[in-house]
């Protein structure tokens, strides 16, 4: 059994070794993380959390890493998340690329951790915000989550974050590519990274276009600021932190940035509880009591409604 | 109101539009769904299922086309749906090349439809078994189901089918990239597209690598065969077939088409259990009990495991 008093108090005072074990409890679904969150509770909720989100290829690695620059710049304590939706089965993060943040991997005040949420789809609602708190108990000032791989879990990713980056790079497809990614209601700052290249200020207009930004909005509104950057060359990056605070003033001012906070704890609370019933359904009458009504379904004896109405008689009867 | 009797009895005798409306109220989560489902039960079990999957590019439409084509020479009924789970935003199925489909359309032996999943994760779960359960009952003998999109839901997609076919295509990005996408586990039978292209053979030889196909197996095992085709005109099609064909008969001849589909049941009852313990979840306490205990978890009052355990108690008690 691991010492959980012993480790929060070292990760507090913001021990890596001690913040990393802590992670690895949450990567591995740990009993014991219950111990660890209730420990964490009343030490969490003071970083911001910054998730980026985008297609592979337009630069997400490089872009965090030239944010953890900028921040350390400005003296914040940073925490780079990594994590990897995108293989169910591997069980281990694929960070080719995780050699870019490798400049900050001996400075003290930058926490960064990778971590593959294998298994079940809708682990991340409860993991990412885990190794979240853990991160902000670590005092970090700022918590950049930035996701490995494609797909819907991008989405899910936004959903942990106060503030949502989402990055382009020219010539990376079309816009009904990014339509479908449905990355383009979830930003809340816009990034054209390579603006080195051809094509960067096409897809801005594009992006702009397609954002509507146009468009009149409502006094009081927030409208995602289009930054371009050449993040290789730490260029506008700067500009993108400015975006950030902006948006950080802006959720504070009016009660959004509290209002996320409760959103993202009623998912990780519904999570929770979905998982322990999950495994309530799983453990009704030694195992058994699924795979019978799974059988008599697949049989055609039972209709499929039928049989979830007999598993949760079970499970809450 | 629907009248259901009346609408499964015409989807029995196999009319498109009967079909075609019972697949809509699977995808629009209709509140009739429990009584469309508890009708269609005993009528399904008999058609073959086989999920197709793939990167965007390696033409997933044009090779579930050509299987149509083949099938229907071979006499068979065909139903085919296209899944799309890529956007959780759109409410709407981004369905550009379905118009390869379209030499199909009026063969009254072959149903298609696609189908977005829109809403939260996991809806999968539920409503592809429910479209599939439509299709069967309707007398289709072969059901493919093709997801538009990409990500981790092709691997949830796969856990649908009896058998998945996995494509891929020359040029169409590195191993790491297949890793990566969880498909190399899922694949009862592989698909090289497109190759009349250069690097097909290079692609077939990396897959069959990667998939460890020359080392020793166990007798009895699947050997997933590398099939080549170009779908576009046909050629290979037919050995796509022969192979489906071949591991059907394996599944059949030592159980595991039963196991497979008691384990796809098991999946679908689970989803509709969680689905309706969510809504307790919000019901409870005029919906306002998971908001304040996700406020209490916010303002670090709370942990979220104790919050899910009042959750539980009150939905359970």
């Amino acid at each position: 059994m691991i010492d959980v008093p012993t480790l929060v108090e070292q990760a507090r005072e913001g021990r890596p070794r001690a913040v990393a074990r802590l992670i690895s409890l949450v990567e591995g679904a740990s009993p014991q993380l219950r111990e660890v969150m209730a420990a964490l509770a009343p030490l969490s909720g003071k970083a911001y959390v910054v998730g980026l989100t985008g297609s592979p290829g337009v630069g997400k690695s490089t872009s965090t890493s030239a944010l953890v620059t900028a921040y350390r710049r400005l003296g914040k304590r940073v925490g780079v998340l990594a994590v990897d939706p995108s293989s169910p089965f591997s069980g281990g993060a694929l960070l080719g690329d995780r050699v870019r943040m490798q400049e900050h991997a001996t400075d003290p005040e930058v926490f960064i951790r990778s971590m593959a949420t294998r298994g079940h789809l809708g682990g991340l609602a409860w993991s990412a915000p885990q190794a979240i708190r853990v991160l902000d108990a670590a005092g970090c000032d700022v918590i950049l989550v930035e996701t490995v791989g494609v797909g819907q879990s991008e989405v899910e990713i936004a959903a942990q974050a106060d503030t949502t980056v989402v990055l382009l790079a020219p010539g990376m497809g079309d816009g009904i590519q990014a339509a479908k990614a449905g990355i383009l209601e979830i930003g809340d700052v816009y990034v054209v990274n390579k603006a080195d290249r051809d094509g960067a200020d096409a897809t801005a207009r594009e992006l702009n276009h397609m954002l509507g930004l146009g468009e009149a909005r409502q006094a009081g509104d927030w409208r995602p600021p289009i930054v371009k950057t050449v993040a290789a060359k730490q260029e506008g990056i700067d500009e993108v932190v400015e975006a950030l605070e902006k948006h950080l003033a802006w959720m504070a001012g009016n009660g959004e940035l509290a209002a996320r906070r409760v959103r993202r704890a009623a998912q990780e609370v519904e999570a929770i509880a979905v998982t322990a019933l999950r495994q309530r359904f799983g453990d009704v009458h030694g195992d058994k009591h699924l795979d019978a009504l799974a059988r008599r379904v697949a049989d055609g004896e039972l209709d499929p409604y039928a049989a979830a109405d007999q598993l949760i008689a079970a499970v809450t009867g």
